[in-house]
């Protein structure tokens, strides 16, 4: 078995919870590294095993990533647990390689467009750069995985409408420049689910057995009916935050990530089994409010409890 | 063709309007009749054809719906709208004939435990109501429509689970009685959409070509995933409420109707004509607050905004 198909087993869905990282993003207060190592060990113990942990940026601008080290210390105390960062640029590249987190991610968009605007570089070099980062991985000794979350994959809040070919191009060059997986972000939420089945399926076909995600936002009302079309297509790693933490740079007062407790409850409802006791998951709820006391939460399973018969796992 | 595929065309999907009757069931402050006026006409502007108006019951105990006989005749005074009312009992069949409303909608639950509690009568007493119901429309000058509810259809608060072969029972008889419509309830929220995929496909086997709908909650944050189900089912009536109007008495703060304008974006992402501007809609939100100043609303669309590229109708 690949070390990939180990950390993401090829049998089940994995969820992620990135509320640490993406859900930080934008925030105006933010946990201690105390709040945070609480934050994981509380979903780790509810079953939780994959964290998106924090981005390799300069502590000046953001300084709710300062601590990433520790953070991703936090999660490698953990027996089986998998902690992922996330890097921008080179530097961020090496600090990641150097701070030996389990997973590496990058972003690369589906747009040239939005690749410019958010990086300043063209998707070619974007690709070169994923391309340097498989080589260092394959030279290190402890060989962390790649992953690349591919921005605007169902629309881009520059460019328009995103034509499908133009994001299974780009998945195809990631995977090809040694990615093992790459995720299908709908960053500012214009995706629907005929759509998130429609890429998923074609995205099956070109990763061979790598695993691929997606990464979706409620921006728009439609997170979860987009999550459950990726579940009905086999996309096995889905990436949530807890209270649907993190906002959108586009749209002020919009819900952002898709709320990881509803997440689980879908799951549920389709007999797929996550691991996660959601009873104990939704309970942490309270710590995100202790620590980020102006942050709104989202989330409707934790306002209206489990249905009576109780579908828990 | 039909009187009822005269109202909801077997070619496209119908979007009913619930929010005045479903939407305004808990509420504490309610729209005078000239605010529900402009609210139907706002919408009826938008483009929205079928209004669930209110229900006929005691006006000491249901303020909210004392002018019911008004609003039905606001939905009348507009070509090609349609009204809905709600009889819980005899003497609300015998008003809502006499109101000359459009369509008569009764509830049966898919559980002879919440049927009892609900109405204090059993299944096969509210069955024979339904019967009687179809045979006074039958004699009747103006034939309204008949629909059924068919509450708990996909898990109930008292009995638990409910096996899918008890709805298709109900639901089967309810056509046999007469019933033009029926349509599955998720009146606590406990529905996930495989479930819901595989109802509407068993549904629509025993429907012959008579339309049925789904009625659904967002009590635990699967609304909008269970409506992606359903439309992917060829489902062609749906249930929303503007704002998300309603809650659920079994779940204080929790969400309630499925919020109607952001199922309006969910038909756009399939490319399926509402004949609803989207734009517009959401604009009418605001004589919900000013009528309701107490009511929380809910929806994402409404803070989003609509997707650059503007995927309008």
């Amino acid at each position: 078995m690949t070390k990939v198909d180990k950390i993401y087993p090829p049998d089940r869905v994995s969820l992620r919870e990135v509320g640490l990282r993406d859900g930080l993003q934008m925030v105006k207060t933010f946990p201690s590294t105390e709040g945070k190592k609480t934050w994981i060990e509380m979903e780790y113990a509810a079953g939780v095993r994959h964290f998106e942990v924090g981005s390799f940026l300069p502590d000046t601008r953001y300084p709710m990533f300062a601590d990433v080290r520790q953070v991703i210390s936090v999660v490698k105390n953990l027996p089986e647990a998998h902690g992922a960062a996330l890097t921008l640029n080179k530097r961020g590249i090496f600090d990641a390689l150097d701070s030996l987190v389990g997973e590496i991610e990058c972003v690369i968009s589906a747009t040239e467009e939005h690749n410019q605007a958010n990086t300043r570089r063209s998707q070619l070099e974007t690709l070169s750069d994923i391309e340097d980062l498989c080589r260092m991985r394959d030279a290190s000794d402890y060989k962390p995985l790649v992953s690349v979350g591919v921005a605007m994959s169902f629309g881009c809040s520059i460019a328009g409408s995103v034509e499908p070919v133009d994001v299974l191009r780009v998945a195809d060059a990631c995977y090809e420049k040694g990615a093992d997986i790459v995720s299908l972000a709908d960053t500012v939420g214009y995706a629907g689910p005929k759509q998130v089945s429609m890429l998923a399926a074609e995205l099956r076909k070109i990763s061979g057995n790598k695993p691929f995600g997606v990464h979706l936002h409620d921006t728009r009302g439609l997170a979860m009916a987009n999550a459950a079309a990726a579940l009905n297509e086999g996309v096995r790693i889905l990436d949530g935050a807890l209270g649907g933490l993190g906002g959108c740079p586009f749209a002020p007062n919009a819900t952002g990530n898709i709320v990881f407790e509803d997440l689980v409850f879908l799951c549920q409802t389709y007999g797929i089994a996550t691991g996660i006791d959601l009873n104990e998951l939704v309970k942490i709820r309270e710590l995100l409010s202790t620590e980020m006391p102006t942050e709104p939460l989202y989330g409707a399973v934790a306002n209206a409890g489990l249905p009576s018969m109780g579908r828990l796992e």
